[in-house]
C-alpha cells in the first residue's frame, strides 16, 4: 500500500510562531517515513476547496527549519467559515473529494475554536463517506481562549511583547512626565477576552509599577472609578499607563470603541478603544496622552518571541502527527501544565469535541477586585508563558531572516469548485 | 585647585539609547580621574533651573554600565524651553547660579537641535559671566534631523524597529489577505523630517516588497496617486502594506491628520494620520484595512536596538568628556561617515553654532520620482544604521533588566526660583 499523505491547513488570525508548528509537522512527517508528502493548504480551508496544495516536497530541510523563526503564515491563511453541515453538505464533500484525489490519509488543522470545529465537522463527515483519514486539530491563537490547554500557542509570544513593551513605553512616559505627556494608553488585541491585557500587567510587579490601570473586556468600563484612578495615578507617580483591550464595553454591553463616536462625515468612530479613552481622559481631568496601538505588530514580533511558546509550538505540531499516525480521530494535543515554577509541562491529548465552541475567558479571581489590574494567581499563571527569548537569525542588513516559501502548487485532479 | 564637577543633562524626547550616551559620559568621567562628580539634572534643564541634581557618585559602576541596555531617560528629560536670552535673562542668570553653588565647570546637554541652541546660548552667558564652565552638546533624536551629524543617535534603533516590524506585520497581512485584510497602514513619528518613514522602506529590498507605498511629510499628499497606488498594489500583490509619516500633509500644506476631521462632538479627530488614510481607502476602494501607530513604543524599544546605533550613542557620550575636559567650548561631538559598505565612522567636533536651529530634512534624490519609495542612495545612507543586534539581558521573569537608578538629590544651596 502507498503511503498516505498528509494535509496541513493554516486558519483565522495567524501568530508569531504558527509555522513553527507546521515547521514541526513537517519535520516530524519526514523523520517518520510513514508519510508520503505534506501537503500546505494555500491560504486555508479556502486552498482545499480550491485544490490549491503546496507540495512542501519542494521545500529543502533548510527552508523547513527556518519556518521555526518565521512569523506569518507560510502557506496563508483565511478567515472563511465553512457552511453549517446539516444544512449544506456540498462543501464538506468537496473536501472529501480533494482527500480522495490527493490520497490525504491525515487532516491536520491548525487553528482557534472556530478551527476545531470545523475539523470535527470534517472527521464526522469523512466517517460517513467511508473515508480512511484521521483529522487532528492543532492549536494555535494569540487569543489564548481554547479549553483545556493550559495555553495556545501564539499567546506566549504576544505576551512577552506586550509586557516588554509596556516597560519599555513606560520608561519613557516617567522620564518626560513632569513637563509632557502623563496618561499613556496602550491598546492591545483580545475582543472578548482579556488574556493579552492581563499580559500588560506582567510589566510591574507591584501596583506601583506600570502599568497602573489595565481595562479588560470581562469588567464593565466604569467611567468614575477609571477616570478616579488616573487622577490618583498622576498625582502620586506623576504619570498613568494604561492597557486597554479593543474589547471593552460600557455597562449596557456595547463596545467603547463603537459607542456613539462619529466624525463629521458621519462616519463611526475610525479609531479603537485607545483614542476614545484618550479623550476622555484629556476632556475631563485636562491630561496631555499619547496612544499606541500596536494592532499586527503584536501577533507577528517573532523577534522578541518567548521560548517557552515557540518550543510549545513545534512540539503540538510533532505530536499532531504522532497522533495522526496513531489513527487518534479527532483529537487535539493539547498543552498540560504540571507546576509553576519551574514551569514544567508536557503534551497531552483532547478530543476535539471538547474543544470546539468553547471561549475560555479570564476567571473573575484573575482580575484584582477593583477590576484595574491582576492578581497574584493570574501572575502565576502567566509568568512562564513569557520566559526564555528565542531570537531568529539576522542578516548583515540588520533585518531577521525569514523565509518566504516557494508555493509550488500540486497539479489538479478535480474540476472547479465555485466557493 | 578642587576637581570641577560635570552637569548632564538630558533633553527633549527620550531615546532607546540615550542612557547609553549617559553611560558613556560618567563612565568616561569617572575613568578620566579629573572630574569630581558628575550630577544628573533631574528633568533636564528643569532640574537645573530647580538645583534638583541627582548625585550620580551613589551609582555603583554597575548600575552605570546597566544604562547602556535601558531606554528612556533615566534622569528625566523635559519639553521645556528657556525664554529668549535677548529678552530675559533670568533664568540663564539662575543656570550660572546653580554652575557657580555646585561647582560646574562642565555642562553637558544631551539633544537635539532646540537643545543645541540651549546649550550655546548658556555658554555664551557663562562667558559674559565670566564663568569658566564649557559647554558640550550630545547629539540625540530619533528624528535623525540634526545637521553635520552623519546620523543622530537613537534614530538607528528606531529605523530598525520600524524597517522590522513592517516586515513582520507584512508576512501577517499577506498570508491573509486572500479573505481578510488587504491595507495594512503603520504610522510612524517625524512631524517634520521623512526619515523614520524611509528606514520602513529597508523593509523591501524591491519594489514588489513591503513597504509598497511610503508616505513622506516631504512629499504633498496626492489622494488620486494615492489611491490607484494602493489598487495596483492589492491587484497585483494581493495586499499593500504603507508606512505613513504623522507629518504628511495635502497639497495646502495641512496636515492630513487634522484636515477637517471633528468628530460627533467637535472634537479634533483624536487619532493621527493613519485612520485618517485608513477611512479614505474604505471609502474609495472596499478594502478591508487594519493600522497600527507604535507611537513610543518605536523610540524606547531597546529589545531591538540597532548595534551600531548603540555604539555611537555610547562613542558621543565618551567623546563629550574628552571634549569638555580639553575645553573645546561650544562643541558638539558628531558622527563622521568614512565609507558606506562596510560602514565605518569616527567622531568628529562639530560647533554648537553650526548645530543649533537648522533641521536636516530628507533629500528629494532619497525618494523616488513617483513620491512613495525610497532611492538606492536612501538605502545606502540608511542601511548601515541598523546593522547588528545589541539585546538586553533578560531576567528569568522573561523580561529585560531595565535599571532605575535611585535619584539622590545633592543638597540645594540656592533659593527656590520660580519657573
Amino acid at each position: 500500500m502507498s503511503k498516505k499523505n498528509a494535509l496541513y491547513c493554516q486558519s483565522g488570525g495567524v501568530t508569531a510562531v504558527i509555522n513553527a508548528t507546521a515547521c514541526g509537522v513537517i519535520e516530524a512527517a519526514r523523520k517518520s517515513g510513514q508519510i508520503g508528502t505534506v501537503f500546505g493548504a494555500k491560504n486555508g480551508i479556502i486552498g482545499v476547496l480550491r485544490e490549491a496544495l503546496v507540495d512542501t516536497a519542494q521545500h529543502s530541510d533548510e527552508d523547513i527549519a527556518a519556518l521555526r523563526h518565521t512569523p506569518g503564515g507560510a502557506f496563508g491563511s483565511c478567515r472563511f467559515k465553512l457552511k453549517d453541515l446539516e444544512k449544506q453538505k456540498s462543501e464538506y464533500e468537496r473536501l472529501i473529494e480533494v482527500f480522495k484525489a490527493h490520497n490525504i490519509g491525515y487532516f491536520l488543522y491548525n487553528g482557534g475554536g472556530d478551527s476545531s470545529d470545523t475539523a470535527f465537522k470534517v472527521s464526522k463527515m469523512a466517517k460517513e463517506k467511508g473515508l480512511d483519514v484521521t483529522c487532528i486539530g492543532v492549536p494555535k491563537t494569540i487569543d489564548n481562549d481554547l479549553p483545556i490547554t493550559d495555553t495556545c500557542p501564539g499567546f506566549g509570544t504576544t505576551a512577552k511583547y506586550i509586557a516588554t513593551s509596556m516597560v519599555e513605553a513606560s520608561l519613557d512616559v516617567e522620564s518626560m512626565a513632569e513637563s509632557s505627556t502623563k496618561v499613556f494608553i496602550m491598546e492591545v488585541m483580545g475582543r472578548h477576552a482579556g488574556w493579552i491585557a492581563a499580559a500588560g500587567g506582567l510589566a510591574g510587579k507591584n501596583p506601583n509599577e506600570p502599568p497602573q490601570i489595565i481595562l479588560f473586556p470581562e469588567i464593565p468600563f466604569d467611567q468614575q472609578a477609571f477616570l478616579e484612578r488616573v487622577k490618583w495615578s498622576v498625582e502620586n507617580h506623576g504619570y498613568c499607563s494604561i492597557v486597554v483591550s479593543e474589547g471593552v464595553r460600557n455597562k449596557a454591553g456595547e463596545f467603547l470603541a463603537d459607542a456613539g463616536t462619529k466624525d463629521a462625515f458621519g462616519h463611526a468612530q475610525l479609531g479603537g478603544v485607545a483614542p476614545v479613552i484618550a479623550q476622555m481622559v484629556r476632556n475631563e481631568l485636562g491630561y496631555k496622552y499619547h496612544y499606541a496601538i500596536s494592532d499586527y505588530l503584536q501577533r507577528s514580533a517573532r523577534h522578541l518571541a518567548s521560548k517557552t511558546d515557540l518550543e510549545q509550538a513545534y512540539a503540538v505540531g510533532v505530536k499532531a502527527i504522532e497522533l495522526a499516525l496513531a489513527g487518534k480521530n479527532s483529537t487535539m494535543p493539547v498543552i498540560k501544565r504540571l507546576s509553576d515554577a519551574p514551569y514544567r509541562w508536557e503534551i497531552a491529548t483532547a478530543e476535539l469535541k471538547d474543544m470546539a465552541n468553547v471561549e475560555k475567558m479570564l476567571p473573575r479571581d484573575y482580575i484584582t477586585e477593583d477590576g484595574f489590574g491582576i492578581t497574584e494567581a493570574c501572575r502565576r499563571y502567566l509568568q512562564p508563558l513569557i520566559e526564555g527569548e528565542a531570537y531568529p537569525p539576522y542578516g548583515p542588513d540588520g533585518l531577521p531572516k525569514y523565509v518566504r516559501l516557494s508555493q509550488h502548487l500540486v497539479d489538479k485532479k478535480l474540476p472547479v469548485f465555485d466557493i
